[in-house]
């Protein structure tokens, strides 16, 4: 057998964020819901930038976070998505192949600029998010590269880029050349309002053929429209041969048909951004099952990550990752 | 007598800093000078871009820097410069605005894109600087507002900015529209090989009436082409009634031709990054002098401004400079 080019190809929103820190009271003035992603046009995201304080820029948007950080750990990832002609998108692809993910598509000379997220931290380090798509928004099947999906361990979509018109079929297309391959597919449900509004793709997708899904728990209860996490996990575990439901401080259950293997979120410092958390457990997960680690290193690989990304500003680790993984034997 | 409506008004370049961590090898083997800055032009921005490792964004300036302290110290400040209408030409006018600083240049349609400065912090937290300046190249007396200048209690040049080929013009309008309505006239140095391009010129000019000069201690004798530091600040204290010499972790020297006033450094838990530090410096004794501090306050604001910047990433305050100010009762 020849060994896959990538451990993980991924399909998703290409995004630089704008990271401000605020207090709860301009959350509430903003008459935003915190720690929650919205979408927002070029107009709201001038008027909003305006009102928002200071901010740094960093490279971010799910699955280009997921890509950094298992390259970190000294994986290879590849990165399929559609940015600019502009600033923002050399920054986007700088920060990307800098650190070793591949990313082949071209910036794209005219229509909307690379897509930008504001986001608001909070004093408790909660991050809520308010996303211009830009040139996300075209997001579709010209951006595949089948090569490299046929070529890798696993392809890794986001929910997030449902949003744009054509990318369903994208998401379709990309899994039907993965399944050919036998590249392991995988995908993440993003956001709980995302869910609400794709709720119905989502399911019909997942039963498609997902073989790996990552979620938190109010995604899965948004996904079986319950509050009860138990029965959202139950019905989750028959439409999904492995998932794993992330659950913030508390840790995370990694769940197949048979069994639930939980699994300790690392400990933190001082928590000071969340922006990337999940992006960053993903990551962590995604290198481990590449490299065939068992379930319960591929979960703790997943908290280190995590814990790394939510100790500072910004979804990019800061430390090597791989040294973090060595220090705990995982690696 | 009516009240200024700003305590600084500030002419210089406008940069936006892309800052990568690395180690003492790239520096040496991209043949970098460590600890100083040089300018570069746009075939080399892109080649040193795309050798350095991932990055994050970050508005910033010797002017606008000094700035945006003032602001944090609770002061009102004023930038003239020049920017691009491009994507990083928004950042830099966000961030100065968003914390208060008066900025009314519109961004240039044409011609070349906003300045960006590669910053390179080796572990021991000294930045390298390449600066492409881009649209600061054509900064000249139109970005001039006479009625700032007047209406500000002193005004505030960057040596940098004397790259410029029309900047030296600028620095001479703008410095005579000040003295005739009594605004303090101040300078800094801002780099040994800076202070090596313009010699004479920057002695020329504070010799024709700067009040107020800011230099550290390799450009004081640059300045004055000895190796001699003792020789160099006699010489300066003939050449200008005031002056803060800077000698990073020993301190610094205020000086007036009758007497030189000493002030230690502010203790660091531990230095992260160093860029920025001159700047907020000058924004903390600039506050002060322009709020009629003794001149031994003036030094303790300004030590305490960039102990502040040097403790992390970017050369904008992470806290509110007034409340350090507060704790040791100087405000």
């Amino acid at each position: 057998m020849v060994q896959p080019l990538h451990d993980v190809v991924g399909l998703g929103s290409a995004i630089v964020d704008i990271v401000a820190l605020c207090d709860d009271d301009f959350i509430q003035k903003q008459g935003l819901d915190k720690g929650i992603m919205r979408l927002i046009d070029a107009e709201e995201a001038t008027r909003l930038y305006s009102e928002m304080g200071p901010a740094v820029e960093v490279s971010g948007g799910t699955v280009p976070n997921s890509c950094v950080g298992i390259a970190s750990l000294g994986g290879k990832a590849a990165f399929m998505g559609r940015t600019a002609k502009d600033q923002f998108g050399d920054v986007f692809g700088h920060d990307l192949r800098s650190i070793g993910v591949t990313f082949k598509n071209a910036p794209v000379e005219d229509g909307a600029p690379t897509g930008r997220c504001l986001i608001l931290v909070t004093p408790d380090g909660e991050r809520t998010m308010n996303t211009f798509l830009g040139a996300n928004t075209e997001l579709s099947s010209a951006e595949l590269d089948p090569e490299l999906i046929r070529d890798s361990t696993l392809l890794y979509l986001e929910g997030y880029a449902f949003d744009g018109p054509n990318a369903k079929q994208a998401f379709y297309d990309a899994a039907n050349i993965a399944r050919d391959a036998k590249t392991t597919v995988s995908l993440t449900l993003s956001d709980p309002f995302c869910v609400e509004r794709h709720r119905q793709s989502f399911l019909d997708f997942i039963r498609s053929g997902v073989n790996l899904l990552f979620a938190n728990h109010r995604e899965v209860m948004a996904l079986y429209e319950t509050d009860d996490l138990t029965e959202a996990c139950k019905l989750l575990r028959q439409d999904c041969p492995l998932a794993a439901v992330t659950r913030s401080e508390k840790g995370s259950w990694i769940m197949t048909p048979e069994k639930v293997i939980e699994i300790e979120a690392e400990p933190v410092e001082r928590v000071v951004d969340t922006t990337g958390a999940g992006d960053l457990y993903a990551a962590g997960f995604l290198f481990g099952y590449a490299r065939s680690h068992n379930l319960r290193d591929c979960g703790r690989l997943a908290s280190i990550a995590a814990a790394e990304i939510i100790s500072h500003i910004g979804p990019r680790p800061e430390t090597s990752l791989a040294e973090l993984a060595k220090a705990q034997n995982l690696l």
